[in-house]
Formats: structure tokens, C-alpha cells, sequence
């Protein structure tokens, strides 16, 4: 949940005014997103989302993630679409913080996802890919293969807290991933983190993508790799073969998979299951108790890279070439 | 900020499936209330807020709390009001809480009161103690005079951590409180916290009261005492007797302050900024720093009760018999 920033009416008011969005009716601070803060905004134009960013963001990034937006929403993807002032500007300044007005995105996030939704995600996955295939900024991944030895170290002996022997685990992991990591896969912009309560369904069918925060330019099958770690693993940590089958193949009906991609799916999944590992377990140690970050369990991306580590082969995801 | 409970959409829907509200569109858990978890839902029927009690609600008090912002609201003073089911019923059970849905009301809360808003607030004070007075369930004040000891016992030595002597100040203040307690004033239900974020407005107009957990059958001078601690005061702890006029005299306006209710409100007010004091040591004390409430400084009722201390009559307020 997140809230950090307050925000007055003066000011909020004078924020608006360079919007041709209405009076302003009412705004709740809202529990959604972690490093941003959010508004549910009412105004007489409409319901819009308010996002302030807050210190963990880069201004630097923001012309990527917020132009990624709109350049989605133009090409007709269903997400937040920022809403331009009259001067043609989708970014501003409010208590101190860069800020943008959004778009409201109807639709629930799926709690339990089963795998008609799984299918849908896929499909979703592989139009956005396509769609932001002719982006013309870019953003290297951070949290990227090369980026995670330093995570590692930023965990130090601290991670044998987790489990006796974590860290000489990851470490061979880590290794085998850098020296193994696949080049010359087709590459562009990713999303990076589409985990089910940024996926909106409504009526049984898909509404929206939100939170571009993570977004990248990466391997485009690593953006599948990591959906099948967040979407197709049960709550007792087991895989579930029908669900990863119907997410991969909603993918590939949109666009197609080569087989050098296919085969790189467990190597990138064990990418994606660590770099999720990497930074829970850095939260883990390092977020202080009395923040207001809710810490997640880093053993759950644990048993997932076990689990990717034991795949021999994309048969083992209940998909063939 | 408060979203202690999530709920999953299908059972979600399954709760709503007693209303008329129409299909569910949306819903997102929102910083707003302390005790419980709230979230702004939209459905076909419009805009409303679902209210999740929490443990902190007594069960038992839940009828009183839906049954005056009924009753208020059906007698045409601006509240959240209960929505009923086919069946006639406006409390149910969702994710093992018992839960309500409420109207959604427009309107944003001050952060920084002028006194035009006090004013609007004195009136609206005085048309709730007005349209109150024929609901016919009781709740008594469990955060009333004679509560207050517990409270004060239940913070113990530490009191003095805030400030050197804190503790014996407070028994001697409280002491003197549970002597000269006054008797016979007309009593009724009050709000008992109707601070800033509890009252919105919109387009300059006082558009809604919220929050009636705290209601309860006491004093209704009391009310009025608690709204000028809550008001009347700047940032840097002075009384602001513009202010102050301006909610006594808005108050007196909509309903005739007796001459004893008059004399009586410097004590009240002694009363209004012990009982906020109280409970905010107690929790300065007593909730860890990891919880999500966030404690507030306790000081800042000691500055107010020691400026009541200090007031001889209500001209000091800036009011007149």
C-alpha cells in the first residue's frame, strides 16, 4: 500500500487547472502500487488515476514510462493513457513531486488466476511487445542479468539467514546464468513485471495493463519467462502445466516464438525466478521493520528457480516446439 | 492509512449479488479511516464505499454506527448512507468481516481550515445533535470522563518519556476533571470526532460528514468542545479566536447554546483535549513501530489542554453569552 505523499486541494486545484479535466469532485489516497504515491481522482471530466513519484523512481525515466504509456494507449492496448495538459505536456510537478493524471482503467485484478486468464496475459504480452516494438526512447534494464551480481552482494552473509547455504546456492546460480545467458534473442521493450494485480480482467475478459514502472528494453521472451514464474505457480509452490501451457501458447498465437527462443525459455526463466529472488531478498534484509513496504517472502522465488532449475526441457512446460 | 483485508473479486461479487448495485467494475482499497479497511467500488450503479470492520470495532456497536448514518442520512444531513439489500438488510459479512456499502460522497477535506469552513462546521454539528435526537439506539461513551482513568493508568511511568512531570500533570488535570465534571447539560448522540478529515467540501460548501465510529450518547456541548480543539488551533499551537467564534457562533446559529452549556465549554474543552491526549499517549506508548497506524504526537493536545487550562471564560474563545 502506498500513500507517502499529501496532497492539498489548493494545490491539487492548481495542478488540474492546466487540464481540461472538470472540477474537481473528490481524490482518496489509494493502496495500490509500491514505490509511487496514487489518487483516485473524481473530477467533472471523469475518474482519472493521480501518480506522484516518489524518491525510489529516476526523473530520468519518467519521459520512457509515461511516453511508453501513451505510445501503448495510442496504438490502441488497453492501459493507463496520461492525459495531456492544454500545453501538450504529460508531466508536471505537484508537492515537490514529478506527477501525472491518467486515464481510470475499469477491471479487477485477479487474485487466483486461473488458465483462461493465464492465455489472455499471453496474448496481452505479445500485443504489447508488438506495439512497442516502433518506441523510439529507450531504458536499459537495471535489474537486468547484469545487474544482479550486485544485488547478490548488496544481500551479503545476511542471505544464510534464509536458508544455511543460500548464499554459495545463488552465487552458482548467478554464475551459470552470466556465463550461459542466451545472445542475439529477439530483443525490444519489455514490461518486466506483469505479476497478476497488474493485469485487470472485467466480465471474464482482460481490461487493462498498468504499472509501467519496471518497463525496459530486454529479451522479449524473458517478459514471457517472468510471467511464467508469476502466473503458472500454485500457493503450494507446485507448477501448474495448464496454466503455463495456455500462458505460452496466448503468447505465441499473437506472435510467433522461434525455436531458438522456445529453448531458451528455462534459462530465462531461472533469470527471471532469480532476479525476483534477488530483490525480495534484498528488501528482506534491508527494509527496516517499521516500513511501510510490505516485505514478500523471498523462499517462494526460491522453490520457483529450484523448480526452473529441474526443467530439462520447454516439454516440461506443457508446450513443444 | 488502512487496507487490512483483501478480498478476492468472486467473493466480492458474491456479496454484491445482494444489493441492486449493478455489475462490479472496480475496486481499490483506500487510505482512508483507521480502525477499518475501506475501498472506493464502482459498479452499473454507481460509486460506492465498501467498509470491511476490522477486530478494533466492537460487533455489537455495528447497528448503532449503520443505524445513525441511516437514520441521518435519511433525514437529509450529507453522510455516507448505508445501502440496503433486496432483503431490507445494511450489514452483512465479507472475507470473514462483517461489512457494509455505503454512498459514495463528493467532496475533499480541508487541510488547512479557514473560518468560513469552522463556521460550516459548527452549523453542521448542530443539525446532526438536532437530527439525532430521535434515533433510538444508546451507545455510551467508552472515551468519556469516566474512562479516562484507565487510560491514564494504562500508560503508566512512561508518560514521562514525553515529558519530564507528564504523568502527574495529567492525574492532577484529571483529577480535577472527574470532580467538576458537569451534570445536567442536554445530551444526545454525538459524533465525537469530527475532525478535518472527517468533514468534505465542495465548491466551497460544506458537502458531507464521515466516519460515525466513534458516535455515542454524551454531552452534546462536548461535541462542540471536541470540534474547537480539532479547528480552532494553527500549526504552531496557537488558538485562532477568529476561528473559534466562527464555530461556536455557526453552531449556535443552527441550535441555542444554553448559558450553562456556555459556561460549561472552557471545562469541556479541558475534557476534549485530555480524551485525545489520552489516547494518543496510550498509543504513542503502546503500538510498535512496525504497525501500520501512524501514532500521532501527543504533545499537541498537551499545548491544547494546557491552553484551556489557561482560559478563565468563554470570552477567551472569542464568544459572548
Amino acid at each position: 500500500m502506498a500513500v507517502y505523499t499529501d496532497v492539498g486541494e489548493a494545490e491539487l486545484a492548481g495542478f488540474l487547472g492546466r487540464y481540461d479535466c472538470g472540477p474537481l469532485l473528490s481524490y482518496k489516497g489509494i493502496a495500490e502500487g509500491v514505490e509511487n504515491s496514487n489518487f483516485l481522482l473524481r473530477a467533472g471530466g471523469g475518474t482519472f488515476i493521480l501518480t506522484l513519484y516518489e524518491k525510489r523512481v529516476d526523473r530520468d525515466d519518467l519521459p520512457f514510462f509515461v511516453g511508453l504509456m501513451r505510445h501503448l494507449a495510442s496504438r490502441g492496448l488497453n492501459c493507463p493513457q496520461p492525459v495531456v495538459t492544454r500545453d501538450g505536456e504529460t508531466l508536471g510537478e505537484l508537492a515537490g513531486r514529478p506527477a501525472a493524471l491518467f486515464t481510470f482503467l475499469e477491471g479487477m485484478w485477479s487474485r487466483r488466476p486461473h488458465a483462461d486468464q493465464c492465455r489472455e496475459v499471453g496474448v496481452a504480452l505479445a500485443q504489447l511487445h508488438d506495439l512497442a516494438s516502433d518506441f523510439d526512447l529507450r531504458r536499459p534494464n537495471a535489474l537486468g542479468v547484469a545487474g544482479w551480481r550486485q544485488l547478490l552482494d548488496g544481500c551479503g552473509p545476511r542471505a544464510d539467514d534464509v536458508e544455511d547455504g543460500l548464499r554459495d546456492e545463488l552465487d552458482a546460480e548467478l554464475r551459470f546464468l552470466e556465463e550461459n545467458w542466451p545472445k542475439g534473442l529477439p530483443a525490444g521493450v519489455i514490461h518486466a513485471d506483469l505479476f497478476p494485480d497488474n493485469v485487470f480482467f472485467l466480465s471474464g475478459e482482460l481490461s487493462g495493463l498498468i504499472d509501467f514502472y519496471f518497463a525496459c528494453n530486454d529479451i522479449l521472451a524473458y517478459d514471457l519467462a517472468i510471467c511464467l514464474c508469476a502466473w503458472c505457480f500454485e500457493q503450494d509452490g507446485a507448477y501448474n502445466v495448464t496454466k503455463g501451457r495456455a500462458l505460452i501458447e496466448g503468447y505465441r498465437s499473437a506472435r510467433v516464438l522461434s525455436a531458438a527462443e522456445l529453448a531458451a525459455l528455462p534459462l530465462l526463466a531461472r533469470g527471471a525466478a532469480l532476479r525476483f529472488l534477488l530483490t525480495r531478498l534484498y528488501d528482506w534484509i534491508h527494509v527496516p521493520a517499521n516500513s511501510f513496504v510490505t516485505k514478500k517472502d523471498p523462499k517462494e522465488y526460491l522453490r520457483k528457480s529450484r523448480f526452473h532449475r529441474s526443467v530439462r526441457s520447454i516439454a516440461d512446460y506443457g508446450v513443444h516446439e
